[in-house]
């Protein structure tokens, strides 16, 4: 349904050019797929891998124009590397390159917008990019289009080539001298080194960043010295402090309450709630709330679940320490109380974002998923969701692991009804970043809606009264009687980014933002 | 000086033509090195990977005329699943394979020997090999050259695509239903999976063999799901009780309680015995005296380690519980206690193959080794040492870690003068394994040898009373005088074996021994 939109859309002929498929279906084909691996100077000796500067190492990496480098954003609002990293590179005046991180934070905005302007950086492929880099391109301050890939779409990409990583610069917690590092030690533990670890295994070169460096050897060992070719030791790689910032808050607002009481509900009641379940709730207030009600739930009926999963905040960390959930997988740590737990709990497992959610492997885990909590920028009548784009059509957002996780047998989008004098639930997104096909249930504040593909789950909720069902019209209906319907979005005719679905099909491309006639 | 000697026996040109390079140092230079990688099959969804029989799992892989299997041989003596696997194999009529394991053990000798036979493998590849299969192979019965690589070469030649693993057949003693595999639970615990890392990494099709299923997710995670093709559940997988048959017994034998002291001698006076040093021990009575002995020196001079590396016994992972190692690193474990320490100690680490010493990844530990403790079939006077032949050239050793191993600050060969009629010491070894270059030290029951490569060693040695040094000649003579001068060996010109240096060049080869003349 959503496909002959989107083909309506007039995308540009150059965009379709470059991408052998539109997207068809969130039900993945198994396909044959071939590998890329990178080129490895070999150490075959006792080699000092620790340069004294992030310049020197830069220059034995042999970094010049027209490459590709990555980072991680492990550290998110804490992180100190990029920007240590970007201000040497910007200096020694390199040109050209593609900058291909896994997600990029606002932290790093200010870097990024005069790399972009000085010629430095010239291509991005990111998760997302939010505030003054969402703005400076959505405004169409870069001449090629950013390419967004969600958090399973990038491993997918590197490892097939299509992001063929020349160096890696990643920032660890902790390392020895010969680059066995990881993230569960050190004053900036920040748990999980999933996104890394696909960085380390397929960049041809791997620079560590590091402010703690260990005897060898340093174990446990999330990144191994044989992926690792220099260390450069500096005063901090960032405030792990920072690291969760308002995502542990737990909310007070009632709506979110009401929202995550009734999240809860859906999954009570749905048939996926079984000993041995699994999910993956997210971050956010609303989804601490969720998670501390689900506790409860779990708690009266007696059922533990086999695993959570994703970015992982300490209240899910606490409910492995009850015992109400048997396995924990870390993809990222979105609190320093998960990071923690990763070095004090057995059943804690690190994992890559390959293993988290890649489509082209033998199997992630998000194939295993039973229910996820998602939330929503924007949620329209064929249930497309847009984390993307604001109401003014700006960048601020990330695609992360929505498309990835939305594919779990219980697909829930938490999301009120308005933000504001803003609706979220729409007659069409503005950017379409997950599939309505992968959706299952939207739940608002005044109740659910279902998918009509799901008629199983259709004849569920008709049976239980306290949970008030609508169709999805009826809620954009309720969403427009209360804030009316917006201008439409002016945009020009230039992409400024491309959507890619988890498979890297093109899915949807963002426009350039019209600008004011004064 | 050995190269003058390799080069003169006469290769057969054909050999020849199949090696770039033929061995020319031990000090391998750093070299630029392009990578291959596996080709997938995606698993897009929860699709059911257990199979109800071998059978199966073999046809759902597509095995099929002329391609290379593997196996790993962690269970040792104790394997169960190559003969199964193999077995099955033999029924299906699959001919022309070459098997690829990490080595070949007595327990799999009469299988190997039928399907040479039956025209089922037509190659091999491995560590070595012994007993029945040796003789078999020494007296002609396979057509090709085996070809004997280090467990560092192995992963170097699958890095490379030297080696391409079309369907590995792994062991493991606990999976789930996905594919997350450990050896470190379950009835059949071996420890570290450290060889079959790399077959699971590199094959085109994996198949788990396993004796217990267990819910999913299984951690921790050794082999991960996203490796995994296929899961076939046996009544059993092995005997761990037989994977270090022998090899944990301490020593009451004499000679090798001297040689032994004079090891921990050789070590404590060397300038590696320091706070922070490595060691590896490796296997065997004398090698379990040693690390006792040296035990009792680390705590009269209160020093510790900071890493023991290898193959790990049982004496190795006390001397982690007692605080005199700082990290045990498990590629293999070579008794139960070693490998159930594996669950027990968070400082006994997991290490693949290619860490432990692989020479073209960007480090491996050996690199980082002070002090190994290596045995010899024979030593000559260039200090060559032979782990592979026996006195009448019959294949009965493997290279395992020897090659790479030696690579350390202070490699110590550790062997008898003689052992009953058969010198040790020789002339000429009979055939090359580890270059003389990169040995040290020669401790026998009367003394040492040491390499006049290093003139540091004698200086310190010479005035050391306690420890006679001869030369290595002298040391010739005397087990000459012991044992008189046997007869020269008789082969023919046919090649039954070519041993690769762990660089992956040619350093010598085995030739078929003449048929007794009746």
């Amino acid at each position: 349904m959503r496909r002959e939109i989107f083909m309506s859309r007039e995308l540009p002929k150059d965009i379709l050019k470059k991408y052998e498929t539109t997207f068809s279906t969130v039900e993945l084909p198994s396909v044959e797929v071939n590998r890329v691996a990178p080129k490895v100077t070999t150490v075959t000796n006792k080699m000092e891998k620790v340069l004294p500067t992030i310049k020197e190492a830069v220059e034995k990496t042999g970094l010049k124009d027209g490459m590709t480098i990555s980072f991680h954003h492990h550290l998110r609002e804490g992180d100190f590397v990029f920007n240590q990293v970007m201000a040497v590179i910007k200096e020694m005046g390199i040109k050209d390159l593609t900058l291909a991180p896994s997600s990029l934070t606002n932290v790093m905005n200010e870097m990024v917008i005069e790399c972009i302007k000085a010629g430095i950086v010239s291509h991005i492929t990111s998760s997302g990019m939010r505030g003054s880099l969402g703005e400076f391109i959505s405004r169409g301050g870069m001449e090629n289009p950013v390419i967004l890939r969600s958090h399973g779409n990038r491993p997918r990409a590197i490892e097939s080539g299509e992001i063929k990583i020349d160096v890696a610069f990643l920032g660890v917690p902790t390392t020895d001298n010969y680059g066995n590092a990881n993230a569960v030690y050190g004053k900036s533990v920040f748990g999980s080194l999933g996104y890394a670890k696909v960085d380390a295994q397929y960049a041809d070169k791997v620079v560590l960043i590091t402010d703690n460096l260990v005897p060898y050897p340093n174990t446990p060992i999330s990144i191994p010295q044989t992926q690792v070719d220099y260390i450069v030791e500096v005063d901090a790689i960032g405030n792990p402090d920072k690291i969760g910032a308002g995502a542990t808050r737990f909310t007070k607002d009632p709506k979110e309450l009401k929202i995550a009481e009734t999240v809860k509900d859906v999954i009570v009641n749905s048939p996926y709630f079984k000993e041995g379940f699994s999910f993956q709730t997210g971050t956010g207030g609303a989804a601490l709330a969720v998670t501390r009600y689900l506790k409860e739930e779990m708690k009266a009926k007696d059922i533990k679940a086999s695993f959570a999963l994703g970015g992982i905040t300490k209240p899910t960390v606490e409910l492995l320490e009850e015992g109400l959930v048997a396995k924990v997988l870390d993809v990222q740590d979105f609190d320093k109380g998960a990071a923690e737990g990763m070095a004090q709990f057995e059943n804690q497992q690190e994992i890559d974002a390959s293993f988290y959610a890649g489509p082209h492997n033998k199997g992630a885990v998000v194939n295993q998923l039973d229910v996820v909590i998602l939330s929503a920028l924007e949620i329209d009548t064929q249930f497309n969701v847009n984390v993307m784009t604001g109401s003014d059509g700006v960048l601020r957002g990330a695609i992360g692991g929505h498309q990835d996780a939305a594919t779990a047998k219980l697909t829930i989008i938490s999301a009120p009804l308005v933000r504001g004098r803003i609706p979220t639930v729409v007659k069409d997104v503005t950017t379409l970043i997950t599939p309505g096909s992968s959706i299952d249930v939207l739940v608002t504040e005044i109740g659910i809606a279902i998918n009509p593909l799901r008629q199983d789950l259709v004849d569920i909720f008709k049976n239980i009264k306290r949970i008030p069902v609508f169709t999805i019209e009826e809620l954009q209906q309720r969403a427009e009687k209360i804030v009316g319907v917006p201008e439409p979005l002016q945009f020009t005719n230039r992409v400024v980014a491309c959507i890619e679905y988890r498979d890297g099909s093109l899915l949807d491309v963002v426009k350039e933002i019209k600008p004011y006639k004064e």
